[in-house]
């Protein structure tokens, strides 16, 4: 059991140049919840690399897969950590401590609480998305009831890029990458071997991965031709119209298509399992070939009558959108280090109990910048922010320049593919 | 159409050093074909700058879509493109020709000579995998049967590594770096949300592509755990006993498992469409998550009453594995230069009318070579090479580490991950 109290960690001096509020004084905790991203654990390592400065700070846990963790007593001492094996673990993909995807429940916040008193944590840091949000929410929530003074801070991070409050969120720019490089080069293959192409693409209720498939076009009949986002209700006549509309002037046709499209009612065109759900309430999409398979027999058996043997294919990305090592945005890389120390910094200079660190976009069009504000962790717990409409084509099925603009800076520098001129012999 | 009588292309004095042999001097044709790969593009480039520097060799066509543009006259003149385009064009993923899955019959190969005799065209160079090479060996066999004096060769491409006579194929090494990078990604996302992952790898009667999976392991249960080969029998229940075993042991299991499975009777476990064939005769695997899902779905229902609410999940990379760009081996992507830049040198040097280079191992275990050589095209042409028993594990579920000493030097180097060393607090 790691008690805190091994001479020489923390300061003494705490108060220095903080007189003017209380200063809480403990050991902290962090965590990482939900899907695993390309640059979470740059965050983990940003948050621990603050908490080691700061003086307010004793020991340093880390929990293992989230709050069960910290529930079974599962910890880690960071401070132990070799540094130089930080600097590789912040280049890993997937989250260090492990994951979990878990509601706390009454039962296990009283439990947590009893912890929390015996191991003198008084800061808790919780890296995930929105669901993470609503477990550090309802922490956050118990410690306030149990008079337990506790700093309950959330780090954000979620490749769904659907987090509110923020601009976009850390994770997003290095799946986005994967997305626009697997497009770029999936669409070079169907013009060397020409047919229908459909691609699944994460995301499950935001279409903002979706979107990033655009990103690497250079002509003006590259694919992905057409955009298929959760936001936008979906109906396969005109899917199949679309199809058939590109097919017939390029003699080739990419189709990006959420996993999460649904239909007029609001129900998905298909779902894994017949709606598994997590303890949030989640549907599981990710991961299976379902979708993808019928929109394909659907296309092969609408235009067949019309184009004998057309070569119709898809494929599922699932989850090598993201974790792939070395696909990642330098510029996401970055952001996830800054909001996690940014958090860090915050939890223990300002008298807020919780918070959610978001990121703002600060720059103009032409320059890229953000700014870190701390915000309720009721502002972006639980619901999930979508696309705006400006991102979206009239036909609901297409990105917009307002798209290409937002998202550019974030999947960091794109390579140029070639192709030969062409003068023909 | 191009008719290669434009002066200063080729030189006049080409006997000069080469007397011994007969001068065959007209234009070239070099086209690409099956399946793109991300390093295709280097042959292509490296044949075309071998081709411009050959004193032999007049106009340098590009057909379209491989001999569908011959047998069309649909040429491009690579004499007119701009160097600098095409250093950017080899890095390219895909075929910037276009590619074809095309087996010439008599009529075609009769058109093919009238078009070969009117663009007096006497080098042909067909950049492709087993079915490749077959169509230069029919096109090889009519040119001897009609008395028409052309060099026919075959420059080696295919992901799946099963040409006969070849250490290794270019386009292997690439894709097998994409496998084991997603691998890599995978089996710590798993770790971060455990349970038991299963991903379907290319390959329609090779496992090299799928054994790649192993090759980003750094620690002992390190996934994949348990990998399936074409090579060997597949049994439903003996996968399943595996799977079982494997997630006892660790709480987690991540399998890796070729498109090319087949039951002991030879068919394949799962295909796509019932069996949907090109003009080749082989079947259509990738790009369906039929396989997948089948395997998932028998695990979960197998193990769920044991292992309640068991997550199991299943990913098909398909298409992605051949064309991600900047997912290169520079091994790979040298040696497709290398071995284009030897088929013209061979075909303008010697006196043999056809052939194949094959890429033979030549260094030590250590110091890691490679030559070239001239084979006959029959000795390459339509069969497949499999993976040699020595690389698999007698329970045929695994690779050895001879797999490993001879697949490592292919993918070029890969990151090293981190993890936490886990004093546990």
């Amino acid at each position: 059991m790691f008690t805190g109290t091994e001479p020489g960690i923390g300061g003494d001096n705490v108060s220095e140049g903080s007189q003017e509020k209380a200063v809480l004084r403990g050991n902290a905790v962090i965590a990482q919840s939900g899907g695993p991203t390309n640059v979470i654990n740059q965050s983990l390592v940003g948050a621990i690399r603050e908490m080691v400065r700061a003086r307010e700070i004793k020991g340093v846990l880390g929990a293992r897969h989230g709050i069960r963790g910290i529930l079974e007593e599962d910890f880690v001492d960071l401070r132990a950590e070799n540094p130089r094996s930080l600097d590789r673990i912040a280049k890993t993909p997937s989250a260090a401590l492990g994951s979990v995807r878990m509601k706390p429940t009454d039962d296990d916040c009283r439990k947590l609480f009893e912890i929390c008193r015996k191991h003198d944590i008084r800061y808790f840091f919780y890296i995930g998305g929105n669901d993470s949000a609503e477990t550090a929410h309802i922490v956050a929530e118990h410690a306030a009831t149990e008079h337990y003074d506790m700093r309950t801070y959330h780090i954000p991070k979620t490749v769904d890029n659907d987090l509110r409050e923020n601009d976009h969120t850390p994770g997003y720019g290095s799946a986005a990458r994967f997305v626009a490089l697997a497009f770029m080069g999936d669409q070079l293959d169907n013009r060397s071997l020409p047919g229908v192409k459909i691609n699944i693409v994460m995301g499950r209720h935001a279409g903002f991965l979706t979107a990033a498939s655009v990103l690497g076009q250079q002509r003006s009949d590259d694919g992905p031709h057409l955009v298929y986002l959760p936001e936008r209700p979906f109906h396969i006549d005109r899917f199949v119209e679309d199809v058939k509309r590109v097919y017939n002037e390029l003699g080739r046709c990419v189709a990006a298509v959420s996993e999460g499209i649904v239909d007029e009612s609001g129900s998905p065109v298909y779902r894994f399992k017949n709606g598994e759900v997590d303890s949030h309430g989640n549907i599981e999409l990710a991961g299976n070939g379902a979708l993808g398979d019928f929109l394909a027999r659907t296309i092969e058996q609408r235009l067949e009558p019309t184009v004998p043997n057309i070569r119709v294919r898809a494929d599922t990305f699932g989850y090598l959108q993201r974790c792939f090592p070395e696909v990642v945005s330098s510029v996401d890389a970055d952001e996830a280090l800054q909001v996690a120390r940014e958090a860090v910094r915050t939890a223990v200079s300002s008298d807020r109990p919780s918070g959610s660190i978001a990121i703002k976009r600060a720059g103009t069009a032409k320059a890229y910048a953000v700014t870190y504000t701390c915000v309720p962790l009721a502002s972006v717990a639980r619901e999930t922010r979508c696309m705006p409409g400006e991102f979206i084509t009239a036909e609901g099925n297409g990105v917009t320049d307002a798209f290409r603009d937002y998202a550019t800076p974030l999947v960091g520098r794109l390579p140029r593919y070639g192709w030969l001129r062409g003068r023909s012999a």
